[in-house]
């Protein structure tokens, strides 16, 4: 057991606990039993996993499978492991994992059969990136491609704010605009969100397959996104109320598509439609 | 101007950046052009009014509505703001307001026409807490209502993840299963959100008045509270996900009832459903 502050292996990981050494090493630091359960279940691989007998004897069996995940294992102290996590109060594992770069590039290879997707332009808040990650999986969105000025998906608030699901739904930083025209080639609706649509977001058909454009926190879509797309909708919202923050918005377009492809209910013909049945 | 830091308003400002002191006092910091903006719009009462020549040159209009509401003004040096602020770059104006209890008093009492609402059990994360304020007055909700144990609604968090919709919805910390009775009696359904009902969200009439019940963010919805409901929709998730977001939840739930209104497209009934009009 490792109870040595001086231990060479002890000094490495305290260094990650800075996100430029971390992105210098290009290493993910994961904590607590709920993201390393998260990770065994997608079979993430580990590169050093760092526990204390307690938390050994408490989760048997995640604990055995991160070990089967691991390049390295350590059991070590309470004191070593308060050392190395950023967590004030740490449940007693924390682990050292490659950043997804390998992931990314085979995600960001187009795929012939997106049935739903989200693509993030300058997205800046890792908590809403976090949950925006969450609500896809939930909503079974097959992935999700982030313009390269977004915040850096390997954060840790990022994998928090996830719920886990950070480690099952594939993403990648792109060129957005490459990828909306690629998807757009293989069939697949690519949907701008804008206030001035005319469209509400429940009077469009998103039965077949569909992307959607969402823009940043503050300036929302650039035009020449905008430019990229198919059709565009709105959510409308009470008069006072500038916007709602861009989680939400995705998560009630992605919602919209679900309940129209499973309740067997559609969407609602705008004023003035015209059946041509 | 306050130059002086020594001058006893600005000493008696520099204590209430500690929440534990504006609790003592009752009082609110609102920090930002845009929170000073909100507050305008909705005639929100200022106690000291705090700005330097610069922000008062450049929001001229929205200077003039602030001093109009505020007890006291204060023309500041730029040092002696930045003193007074809790952020790092703060952008020429902070004011000290008082805490929404006389709302919270207000709002509390039963309304006899809801028509769209929240009560949140032991809701415990500020940004939360502000992004269902947010959307609830973006979709049109008349009010929120928060179990006693849930973040202080006075929180800076939370006024800052309302984007201003702070300022605006009626919202108290009451007895909530008292306040579920009351809409009842009141004829308003009130449907629980929980993971084991049979419906999906998108499968019962959202067009009757309506308040969704939501639960705390790791625990869920008590079972007493669940007890009060007059019925429980569910939202799906793919599997492997456990569950979404509060705020994304409540979003979901209120939303759908919006576009169930506008649409004038309806739920869809369950399978088996038999249409007895």
């Amino acid at each position: 057991m490792l109870t040595s502050l001086q231990n060479p292996t002890v000094k490495q990981l305290r260094k990650l606990k800075q996100s430029k050494e971390r992105r210098k090493q290009g290493a993910l630091l994961l904590e607590g039993t709920h993201l390393i359960e998260a990770a065994g279940e997608a079979g993430y691989p580990l590169e050093v996993l760092c526990y204390t007998e307690d938390w050994q004897a408490r989760y048997g069996e995640i604990c055995a499978r991160a070990i089967a995940l691991s390049a390295q294992t350590e059991l070590v102290s309470p004191e070593i492991l308060k050392s190395i996590a950023s967590t004030v109060t740490p449940d007693g594992v924390v682990a050292i994992a490659p950043q997804r770069t390998a992931w990314e590039e085979a995600a960001s290879q187009p795929k012939d059969q997106v049935s739903l997707g989200v693509i993030l332009e300058t997205l800046q808040d890792p908590g809403n990136l976090g949950t925006i990650i969450r609500t896809a999986a939930a909503a079974g969105s097959d992935g999700l491609w982030l313009s390269p000025d977004s915040v850096d998906m390997n954060s840790p608030k990022v994998l928090r704010a996830s719920a886990g699901q950070w480690f099952r739904l594939p993403m990648a930083k792109v060129d957005v605009a490459q990828q909306a025209a690629k998807l757009r080639e293989n069939g697949v609706q690519v949907i701008a969100t804008t206030a001035t649509a005319d469209l509400d977001y429940w009077q469009l058909d998103l039965t077949p397959p569909t992307v959607f454009l969402m823009g940043n926190e503050g300036a929302g879509l650039s035009a020449a996104l905008m430019d990229c797309a198919s059709g565009a909708v709105k959510i409308p919202v009470m008069p006072g109320v500038e916007s709602l923050n861009v989680a939400v918005s995705t998560a009630l377009l992605l919602y919209e598509a679900r309940r129209q492809r499973e309740s067997g209910f559609g969407y609602a013909q705008p004023p003035g439609y015209v059946f041509e049945g």
